[in-house]
């Protein structure tokens, strides 16, 4: 991008988890930035990060901080979401939103770069992020569903602690360092720290994501239902999962069910993920090569592998899709949408 | 059960993880015990184990270790079964093999008594222990079965390193700490010993469980695929299982979606299960209550929870089922087996 237009940039919620990646990716990817304002809560604000060297200070979060503002990106809580981004929109901002706030409100694309990027322009200026463990999933089945359609998935997903947010990953730490010596656990966060049970996640698995809804499924587990049949634009998709928290930092990993509309031969498939935009593919059982959540940290694409035909339904396959949760899963698909809108006007 | 007979018992693998279990379990369970042989590999050999507050050395087993026993329970590897169960059963010993040698050999029973204890009968000197992952799937599974006929099973596992012995725990363990010191980790034993590759299980998800087989699937999940038919006694159950290692110690976790061949109606289906031999429901999503690993471990039964009926497909429904894979998925499936063999025979 050279001669190009320079954006005046804000990163909303920029002390989080999130925004702490979504900074250093709009450092390390050279984003077009005019100015770059970092904001948050009355909590945060005052904190100086860094940002190319230059110490940037944090500013309480208010509709007047996004006048003159070109891009925001969003990830500081559903409810903040909700009550600044139609000030931001009102001041001309386009807003890139992490949460979960707009993501099945029907005026507002829902968008995965390598599925939907078509969707941007539809926007009416906000475009919502999906949620982490819907991201990589339909990045693995896209290059599917072009090809021989899609009628079923079915996915269990293994869901890194950082998904929880900062305190999740102290609690693991603090949790199995306990475990380790020897000493009782007092689970504090997890599964959420809104609700009001917690559970041990040091050496366990905790099927719950979120709160449950009342069909027994957890808005997690919708959030992966109803966004991937959005983000796909197909409603005639059947999809199930069940979302489950394991002990593991960064990286989720999942065990993905897909029923095809026609038969197909598996070595094409492993061809078609190996050229997919965004795709890793790591599957070689004979020497052991397969997605691992510590080989997927930090890294930007979704990992794939354990690709084989189903044995009892011949028009179904079986795969392990593997992305880091706060990259692919947040920050880098939201720094991904920002960076086609600064070449759209451009 | 009063004025027994007593029987002349040996545990082969007394010294491993299972057979320390079986060894608790025949205590705790006052097995009508007349005799008691402890039996390994010459390497453990000469080492005392407790029973109910006596020393046992343990011996060498050798072909004529079973002279005069009743009843062997056998748990030291699949070569060690094959070598001597036949002379075993030579010796007129009934033999319950922890292994994988005999499970799918058309002359063996391979049982789970909550589902085909009828099988046992039909043993001609061996009656066989199946997988971990499927003993507790099939107790989960078999009141739906009987009540509306299943036609298809997707699981995925989330399993203890405990499955893979003591020196898997062992570097699990030391892994966390290593991780937690910020230290690199060298892995030595996982996936499993026996294979070339070995990778990170401390704060990771590994999808192999033994070795692959040519179709992609391991034999982990080849176990869990043919072991179910078979103890279901029906050929026609479509199966597909992804067996995943994760970092907890004791209790695997299983996401299993399942087709039903009725209608059903999902309250039913939680008395079903509530009312079911070995079953515990724990299922209470209002109150966050659903079986934990954590909670599992040390226990016999086998916990059902997050039971919810499919929202794509309204023949199917999900459910999360944890247990000790120490205790029902080996040690107490196996001491269970040889509780109704000394009924038979009283």
């Amino acid at each position: 991008m050279s001669n190009q237009k320079l954006f005046n940039v804000a990163v909303v919620g920029a002390t989080g988890a999130v925004g702490e990646q979504i900074l250093r990716l709009l450092e390390e990817r050279n984003f077009p930035i005019q100015t770059l304002k970092l904001l948050s809560s009355p909590r945060s604000a005052g904190v100086k990060l860094n940002f190319k060297g230059n110490p940037v200070e944090v500013e309480v979060a208010t509709p007047d901080s996004f006048e003159g503002v070109d891009i925001a990106l969003f990830s500081a809580g559903g409810s903040v979401s909700l009550d600044l981004i139609p000030e931001a929109i009102k001041r001309g901002t386009v807003c890139i939103d992490n949460t979960s706030a707009y993501r099945m409100d029907a005026e507002t694309p829902l968008v995965v770069p390598e599925v939907n990027i078509d969707k941007i322009s539809e926007h009416k200026g906000v475009i919502a992020n999906p949620n982490c463990s819907t991201i990589q999933m339909v990045v693995a089945l896209k290059p599917l569903y072009d090809r021989y359609g899609i009628s079923r998935i079915i996915a269990s997903t293994y869901q890194a602690v950082s998904g929880a947010g900062a305190l999740a990953i102290e609690e693991t730490l603090r949790q199995t360092k306990e475990v380790l010596e020897g000493n009782a656990v007092d689970p504090k966060i997890l599964p959420a720290a809104s609700l009001p049970v917690k559970h041990q996640i040091a050496f366990n698995a905790i099927p719950q994501i979120d709160k449950f809804t009342e069909n027994g499924f957890t808005y997690e587990e919708m959030k992966m239902i109803n966004e991937t049949k959005k983000i796909m634009g197909d409603d005639t998709l059947e999809v199930t999962t069940t979302c489950v928290r394991i002990p593991v930092i960064y990286g989720h990993s999942e065990s993905v069910y897909v029923e095809l509309k026609q038969d197909f031969d598996i070595e094409e498939v492993k061809q078609l993920l190996a050229d997919a935009p965004g795709i890793v593919l790591v599957d070689n059982p004979a020497e052991q090569q397969y997605p691992l959540a510590t080989d997927a940290a930090g890294k930007l694409d979704t990992f794939v592998g354990r690709v084989r035909r189903d044995l009892s339904n011949p028009r179904a396959l079986n795969m392990w899709i593997v992305s880091d949760n706060l990259l692919k899963g947040a920050a880098w698909n939201a720094v991904q949408i920002a960076e086609y809108i600064a070449i759209e006007q451009n």
